[in-house]
């Protein structure tokens, strides 16, 4: 058992990818947790009150721990009326979109979600786009709630551990939908698992969380290798039974290989790895034009929400990572769970 | 010992990448080769009667054998004379540039290239850019000459065995320098090594080497545990003291870290990675409508050569891979062989 581990008493160190926008239910977290991993739930995009709910069922479900994953609210960029409509036409349904959320709005329920979780006394939380407030890091610090940072590059991980996170997570290129990247870079902020990794681990006293391109055992054992203590784990659990994947998603997913998808901004305003479908292709031309977010995604999410209900993949957003081959079947999650983590596999690894 | 290590009588799974342009001389292929790994000479770029003398220079350093990578011929494009002009305005010195070769010049060279590989008896030839021509697979295959092909997906992996090749070098979107691409994808080329080893290798019965994102023993165990049989380094070996890599560009590969570097076309027409700079900022916006190959490589040369000659890294090509961050000063060959695989490190494998 190594410090992650330990830390919250995992038999099998592997964290269920919070997946927001339906994947990632109460069900697939509890299945997880009780597999002796980390199961996630991902309160991006939900009101305060359904990420209370989501609370709850897990917990009835599981008397494991398990994690909430939360969305640090962006800084608003300005666009301009042109640019704002001009997308408003080209986007199907955009003009029944709600309005777009402030930014005051976000921070009050990323404060109203805190509170949830240090009220509901849950094990772990993890931060996706930018590392969280001081005061909120204190108040989960104090309750012993383990805190979790998204890093796509050494230098995101070294300030997320100087923010005071126990534990960084570090996505590689390979990994599917959004990319957690929050600092500027010079050049591709999109760097490989096999070379991020190490890197990363090189320049932290934390455990580190190898994510992006791990779908069986021969990647835990790699990303162990490379100086990773758990791996996080997307794509392989959108296929299990117990997530929310769209059945015509899911379809998708079986029949994609690994150059069938491309990051893109088409859908949110920030780059996400998902599977090439009508949308990204109509739309390849103005990648570099979308709106930043959140406004891309909101006025996409008519779109999207009718296509769920049609089951039209062509307009979904099909996230996926670059391990998608591997999918080709559904499993149970402990299915899954018992081939990425043999019982001896990690023996060398584990003292 | 694994096949491939048995076919080449390596005693150190780890091919030295052919790096065209200058940094591949013969000392630094004899000395990876003398170290039981497989040292690399470069012919790319290179005439028949230079690959012949490299071929005799290698040989006077080292008894053990080495191989030779080859450039596949590309079919060329047609550009109108207006795109090619306003490339000729835009790029320093390209007034100057040598007439573009045709196609089929570029092709006698190869088969003059494959002649004086058949007479040296070079053990190993590899190809990049696609799939060598049937008579040249029959010809060396008679010799008992070992062929390696460069995919980028399983797809290419598997067409490559299916054409005859030996070995499949599979090369992480993490890799340095040109990708050896040369199948369309729907979605993007740039699949992470974490993602497409374990992949590539589920799908070939010949051996896979690793290549992109390697650079010390973590890497070649995580590669081992992956699937692969042995790994292919680049960027590592650029900073040693045996390369022929202009000083000026080893100081950059020591400042660099992992998020410096880019895919760009805007050096030769085609995709590669290395560490963004001056030439690849001011023509950001104009990647797209980079000249095919070789008509962009044909522009650039003058420029190219001249930053050399005055040591000027803004108009260099400053190829380099993801792992970059990890060459901080120059070592030897022997250092760094040693280093990636120790004594100890591949017994778990290696039966």
């Amino acid at each position: 058992m190594n410090q992650f581990m330990e830390r919250l008493s995992l038999s099998k160190p592997v964290v269920q990818a919070p997946m927001a926008g339906g994947p990632t239910t109460p069900r697939l977290a509890a299945a997880v947790s009780d597999c002796g991993g980390l199961g996630s739930l991902a309160s991006g995009y939900l009101t305060p009150e359904v990420l209370q709910q989501q609370i709850l069922e897990t917990k009835k479900l599981t008397s494991a721990g398990f994690q909430v994953n939360l969305f640090i609210p962006e800084k608003r960029e300005t666009v301009t009326r042109e640019e704002y409509e001009r997308w408003q036409e080209k986007i199907p349904l955009a003009r029944s979109a709600s309005p777009v959320t402030d930014e005051k709005q976000d921070w009050d329920d990323f404060y109203e979600k805190i509170e949830i979780i240090l009220k509901e006394g849950i094990s772990a939380v993890s931060f996706t786009f930018g590392p969280p407030p001081a005061d909120a890091v204190k108040e989960l610090k104090n309750r012993n709630c383990c805190l979790m940072g998204t890093a796509v590059s050494v230098e995101e991980a070294v300030l997320l551990e100087e923010l005071g996170m126990d534990v960084i997570i570090v996505q590689g290129s390979e990994a599917g939908g959004h990319r957690g990247a929050f600092l500027k870079t010079k050049g591709e902020p999109a760097v490989g698992s096999m070379a991020l990794i190490p890197q990363a681990a090189d320049h932290v006293s934390v455990p580190v969380i190898a994510a992006g391109g791990i779908f069986d055992k021969r990647g835990v054992a790699a990303a162990f290798a490379l100086g990773a203590q758990g791996v996080q784990i997307g794509t392989a659990f959108l296929t299990c039974e117990e997530s929310g994947t769209h059945p015509a998603y899911k379809q998708k997913l079986f029949e994609a290989v690994e150059t069938d998808t491309s990051l893109t901004r088409l859908f949110s305003g920030k780059p996400a790895r998902g599977i090439v479908n009508q949308w990204m292709e109509d739309r390849r031309q103005e990648e570099a034009e979308a709106l930043p977010y959140p406004l891309q995604n909101t006025l996409t999410q008519p779109m999207r929400k009718q296509a769920k209900l049609d089951g039209n993949t062509d307009n979904m957003s099909l996230w996926a990572g670059q391990s998608v081959r591997a999918t080709v079947e559904q499993t149970t999650v402990k299915e899954l769970m018992d081939q990425l983590v043999p019982a001896d596999v990690l023996s060398d690894h584990l003292n």
